[in-house]
């Protein structure tokens, strides 16, 4: 039997696309494996620790980076958030499929460190629309609402480094635009080796001449 | 409004593999059109000219060689088979997707003039199978069933120059998996630079500050 390795799926784009919502969608239909960020961002109403973020002070983050234990980590409006590097890799090596929501920032330098995770890059339909989602979500200030729309317009410009970019036109059909995705990395050549092994191997046990 | 490119999709493996059966499920189910092949060798029961093939001479063959008419053509077991040139790059600028059934070096010689194609190899379940199949369509002289199997298992080797490798254990697992894989690149970043300059546009004519 072959061991085979997990898929890193990484599920990023501006903040108000919508990466959040298509991720529990995700985890809920498939058998994923959440990779957990630690940040030192205030959690949200509802928020709880080791299920949507590992919320740390500003000196146990920074001690975990003196440690060498992220991925990546980065510092977005004010915050520090990061990737907690050991939990992923075991996964990914026990041949499970992680998935990894992030902003934009992050996920360029995780694609410096792993070449062949899957990097999805969430579109909004349309600007008005992805306004209307950060005013719904009601956790902004009318200074921090300014900040992220203009973010929004330069970060959009990020989607060329992604291998894939899905359009949030409904939860449903992003889901299952990534759902295909899933599927077609598992038949990528470079992923599936083993089976053409199998395959090959199937020659060599046939009696080809009786 | 922008004009989009059509995707050509190769469908290609071993003889014996099914890729026929597979094509005629896609083209059943998807708006997909069908390359269809010239040929020189001798129909099968049921084929039809125009429709399964162009049934040519050698001459006729020969003079579309000389008229630099093919995107490929290629000797294979003594027989020749070219894609036609005109028609399916008249699709593709339509914007229409374009499946062309091939065999593995056609595949490799399109693979040099179309790069942004996308190579889908068809692998049987196993040897023992592919050797079954290729008795039950009952075409084959023992000789040039030998002649196959042999060449099978060489051709296998091909499949790192593909982009994806499809085992078809029963034609309805891979013929979704191929769906699969086309919505996957219809979501490409390379694919799709105008659903993004279409998201863009629709921050210019926001208004941010209302």
């Amino acid at each position: 039997m072959f061991t085979k390795k997990g898929i890193l799926i990484v599920i990023s784009g501006p903040s108000g696309a919508g990466k959040g919502t298509i991720c529990k969608e995700l985890l809920k239909k498939h058998n994923l494996h959440l990779s957990i960020s630690a940040t030192t961002r205030t959690p949200r109403e509802g928020e709880v620790h080791g299920e949507n973020y590992f919320f740390l002070s500003r000196e146990e983050f920074l001690n975990k980076v003196e440690e060498n234990d992220f991925i990546e980590y980065a510092e977005v409006y004010g915050n520090l958030y990061g990737t907690p590097k050991s939990g992923v890799q075991q996964m990914l090596d026990d041949g499970k499929d992680v998935i990894l929501e992030i902003d934009i920032q992050g996920a360029l330098k995780v694609k410096d460190n792993v070449s062949d995770g899957v990097f999805i890059f969430i579109l909004p339909p349309s600007m008005e629309e992805l306004k209307q989602r950060i005013i719904k979500r009601g956790s902004e200030t009318p200074e921090s609402l300014m900040t992220r729309f203009k973010s929004a317009y330069q970060e959009i410009n990020y989607v060329s480094k992604y291998n894939y970019a899905v359009v949030n036109d409904t939860v449903e059909s992003a889901v299952e635009k990534i759902e295909s995705i899933l599927v077609a990395e598992k038949c990528r050549v470079d992923r599936m080796k083993e089976k053409i092994l199998d395959s090959k191997e199937g020659l060599i046990h046939d009696q080809l001449y009786d």
